[in-house]
């Protein structure tokens, strides 16, 4: 679904400079979607499990949350004037997907 | 975080029947979590990467309000009288975290 | 937008022993909105506004948890066995329309 | 809560010229909440109140979008340089509260 990503001519990405940070944290995550996974397996209690489900979303809103901030901070703020209208409408289609998901 | 869980006596959990399909969905998130390592590795474009952490982030709260319906059918609605009123106590904290997640 | 409304059988609502309450935090969040549109009248800052709006916006999503809880704890709890199926299938439709809102 | 709102020079708002849309919205969402006071006084069963709180959360939040498009479009976008970094540090406050509620 990237229909909304429309061809803007773009450098390099707005977290290149935190990278291992960014790793390090899909990693922590990716841990707690198996750990999800091996609570099920033991039929650990729904409410358990659904406290974990819940710390796994909030994760992955935060790494949203960041890449977001680089992204304008760094790539739209930087755009060229012919390409500053159209960074802006794709940055707030991300941003309401976010806030809508 | 499981401070909001009270000791109540429960048995299999409400998602028991559905375990593998549970699994299966688990470990898509898993993938798609992989997924978005390698596109940070691989410099994706940020609104690329934010539309997919957008995807995961929806099917895991996807997986949550699955959960979520099986332990109030299953669960809720068998409790024996006297813990009746700790288990619906149990399960809107659970959605009040769901809702601000 | 009722149409997830199955004509289950009802009595009073669940919130009937805190309508005052509920209407006076309806009332505040009535007051919420009329100063946004004073807020707008006077061209007040975005950033200001935006924070009033996360604020009506939660006060909201307050007075729907309330709600829900009211009506997990007196209606679903209390449904004869025959309804008891179906209240639960309506409630957890609206609690799927609360976490996605 | 304005305590995010440092002091930032700025002219008019990014909404100015949609003055008497967001007027229009915010009045029928006024209207909105006092049509939940009356469901609550005639006793309307919870599940149709709710859904008309779901309905007001969202028109809400539209509202809080488009604010927020404006703003980066117009105030965000025009910064003088040395007020650029600190705009976007308060629009991604704003961002990231809106994420949240």
């Amino acid at each position: 679904m990237t229909e909304q990503t429309a061809p803007i001519p773009h450098g390099a990405p707005g977290y290149q400079s935190h990278k291992d940070d960014y790793l390090k944290r899909l990693r922590r995550i990716e841990g707690q979607v198996r750990g999800l996974q091996r609570m099920i397996e033991e039929d650990t209690y729904c409410i358990d499990v659904l406290t974990q489900v819940s710390a796994a979303t909030k994760a992955l809103q935060s790494v949203a949350i960041g890449l977001l901030d680089e992204h304008v901070r760094h790539c739209v703020a930087d755009a060229s004037p012919e390409n500053s209208e159209a960074m802006v409408t794709e940055a707030m289609a991300a941003i309401e997907r976010l806030v809508k998901s």
